[in-house]
């Protein structure tokens, strides 16, 4: 069915020999995604045979009892069928060892460690660090690794960190964390991680730009009229309300995984696939993005203020809108409207290009609304596809136009992908391609966008915000941001 | 599912009063598709009440007879259930008389009935004559059409000719019997039917290219590589084996269908959809044909010789295949590759566009010929529908490229269509719209583009022409027209 026509140069090929250490082994990330996909890796024969795996934490727990644990928690979290010959030899290489981040003697006794299991499993010093601890810790354990003498990489060894979200609070914070850990680390060693960008219909917008000829010479304000990304997520906030209530869905969701997909959809192509090229070009977009002019951002959800950990008289906004315009020759002018929401109808992440209509001239009696049937949805999830709309003939003697579309569905041609959306990150940093991570200037101006509104927020005495009923799309003024540009937020079938 | 976006200046309402006349009334065509498409008109309520139908053949058979002949017919080619009210209600309204179309009397005969039947049935004067003989009598009946003043359009009346194909067997024997008709008839009177405009997928072709935004800026020599149309049968001549031995697959296919096909998908954005506007860039497409600088035929499939009313010896072609350049500022260098042929493996009708590839520069070590992913094919028959072949990523850690497809099936929206395909062009006929009638100088231009060919077979000796066996897409000869300019056939699905 599918016919493979060539690949990058990157080859199809297993990672160099490494030791990854997770910080803040213990919590639900390892459990749920970064064991389940390693095992996903090592299955599918990407991983090294020479690989070894350690696990810091402050439990007081021994080697055996975590592995134990890892071995239940595996078959619930686990995406493919657990074999066990594989499983073993991936329990076999998995280290526990507890300690306080902030103490010096943590890193000796890692540091200790490494030496052994470098060489028991032949690892050659690679390393790479997996930041998931609490945020307000990424800045001290890079600068304790250094310390320790971790980060410095000689004799061709590897010495990677990869950095989980939120990177920051607001641009001052990031760029104070960007500061303090580029004292320890070049750029090239530093993995910034957005999951958004593991999935594979988020990697396929640069296939699907780039690798067709068709699409990019109506890719432009010439053809387009406007973009729509919508993130919506069905669920509250969980057990992150303690997090959440300080940061709300500004912060968590748009600096990072809306204005990636916004990057991706607007960028120029890039002279090459290689980090930095296509890194490039996605920082001048973010820095080509005018000061905000509207935004709409929902205090609370109905039900909001009760879950745990969130104060009842909670203004931690769970929804917002933003107008951005790009200010470069290629979208001068066409509204890139962005919304994401907690509690909306339908978990769903969409990328919905909008084109202008055709010349009138040969629909001359038809109402212009209904000429608007050019539109190509990028579908990130649930079902991840490509839909085109547009106009085709209705049969009859009488010529009518209906609109009507065309559909490609990655499941129809790639079976249903058994991923976590982590393996194609880990493995990229295993290699040493930071194509799909954030660069340092991309994170700041992501900050950057958003400055104004959280410099409003500061300064002004909290009002009353906009609200919405849960299971809906989010507030009246929502509607309001796009109907004074003549347009509307595209139905999303539910 | 589908929603109806306006439609053009022509709204959905039913014919004038009018009568028609059916020369050749007792042929297959009359039974198999002017009657059930004539039903179908008259059931979906586009028929006036005030309408009548006059047959004229050779053949001696009573009104009543010939009546009770055709409701046995009904029931073998109706495209959809005969109900009996409305049955009755048309063959109330159907006459025949038998007469020599070469005799003056007959027409008198016919001038006698139409006035009588005008009374009955009130309609107003208003006349449509459909030329279902044999193309030596085309001429002759709109001469004495003429002579006997049924030709003559009076008092708001309309008096219209439909000719059916062949409009000539070259050149000159068509512009002979436009100049002949065209003492009688303004060209506003005369319907050059082919029926292959009556497909839903034809006509859709304009509302596809003009009714959406986004391929007419990709529809030219700077994004097309190629364009390839294939009209394939699987049969062969059947009971047609006379006439198509002094014709062939070039003056049977090339001239009115395959370069209809052509005109439609090559054509500049008329300036509106009124039939001469439409015809008039139709034509102008035609005219820009070079002279042909390549073409394939071939003299005779393997069964071919034997089949009835074929000379054993034949030297008719029963496959042909063309490069043709259209030298104009939208087209030069791209070249239209044609084919047709009888006892292919499959009945189909497409039209591929094949795109140029994306720079290479992302994909520096994909082999060339497998970038060459975008193509668009419009499927005229049997399927009818749009596919978008492109690429996507596959779904892994490495960056590979897939070739897929977004499909738009026209079932899947309106349902299968029980249409005989003469519907539309009847209709428009009655209202008097020849958008999808050829208009003489496009008749002229198709027979001009192949007549260096038929010159060159009149002038050489007959040689020995390529052959194929049946069941195949043709002669090796067919494959080497496309590889001398690095092309191929696209694989058709058997």
């Amino acid at each position: 069915m599918v016919e493979a026509i060539g690949h990058n140069e990157k080859s199809d090929r297993i990672t160099a020999p490494c030791i990854m250490v997770i910080f803040g082994a213990t919590g639900d990330l390892t459990k749920r995604k970064l064991f389940p996909a390693l095992y996903n890796l090592a299955k599918s024969q990407h991983l090294t045979r020479d690989f070894a795996i350690v696990c810091v934490s402050r439990s007081e727990i021994s080697n055996e009892a975590f592995r134990e644990q890892i071995s239940g928690d595996i078959k619930s979290f686990a995406t493919t069928s657990v074999e066990e010959g594989i499983w073993n030899w991936f329990l076999e290489r998995i280290y526990y060892i507890s300690g306080d981040v902030k103490l010096p003697e943590t890193y000796q006794k890692l540091k200790t460690l490494l030496t052994e299991l470098d060489q028991k499993h032949a690892t050659l010093g690679n390393y790479f660090f997996y930041l998931s601890t609490s945020p307000d810790y990424f800045g001290e354990i890079v600068k304790q690794l250094g310390s320790a003498g971790l980060m410095h990489e000689e004799g061709g060894a590897f010495r990677r960190v990869i950095i989980e979200k939120p990177f920051g609070h607001d641009l001052e914070s990031a760029r104070k964390l960007n500061t303090d850990i580029s004292r320890v680390l070049d750029e090239k060693q530093i993995y910034r991680i957005d999951h958004y960008l593991g999935k594979e219909t988020v990697q396929n917008i640069l296939v699907f730009r780039f690798g067709n000829a068709i699409f990019e010479p109506i890719w432009n304000r010439r053809y387009i009229d406007h973009i729509q990304i919508t993130a919506a997520e069905t669920v509250g906030v969980e057990k992150r309300g303690g997090y959440y209530d300080t940061s709300g869905a500004l912060r968590d969701m748009v600096p990072n995984h809306l204005l990636q997909l916004l990057s991706l959809t607007a960028m120029e192509p890039p002279i090459s696939f290689e980090a930095n090229a296509v890194r490039g070009e996605q920082a001048k977009v973010l820095q080509a993005i005018s000061p905000i002019p509207h935004w709409v951002n929902d205090e609370v959800l109905a039900a909001y203020r009760t879950e745990p950990q969130v104060v009842p008289d909670s203004t931690t906004e769970t929804f917002v809108a933003l107008k951005l315009m790009i200010d470069n020759w290629r979208w001068a002018g066409v509204p890139f409207y962005i919304r994401t929401g907690k509690r909306m109808p339908k978990r769903v992440t969409e990328i919905s290009i909008q084109f202008k209509q055709a010349p009138l001239l040969l629909f001359r009696n038809t109402p212009v609304e209904r000429l608007r049937t050019n539109r190509l949805v990028i579908h990130i999830q649930p079902d991840e596809g490509i839909s085109l709309r547009f106009g085709a003939k209705i049969p009859g003697p009488v010529m009518k136009v209906g609109a009507v579309e065309m559909d490609f569905n990655y499941s129809d041609y790639f079976g249903s992908t058994p991923s976590t959306g982590y393996e194609r990150l880990l493995y990229d940093c295993m290699i040493g391609d930071a194509t799909l991570f954030q660069r340092a200037d991309m994170v700041e101006a992501g900050w950057q966008v958003i400055e104004p509104v959280l410099d409003v927020w500061k300064a002004l005495p909290p009002r009353k915000f906009p609200n919405y009923p849960a299971g809906t799309w989010g507030p009246p003024e929502a509607d309001e941001l796009l109907k004074t540009d003549g347009h509307e937020w595209w139905k999303i079938e539910e």
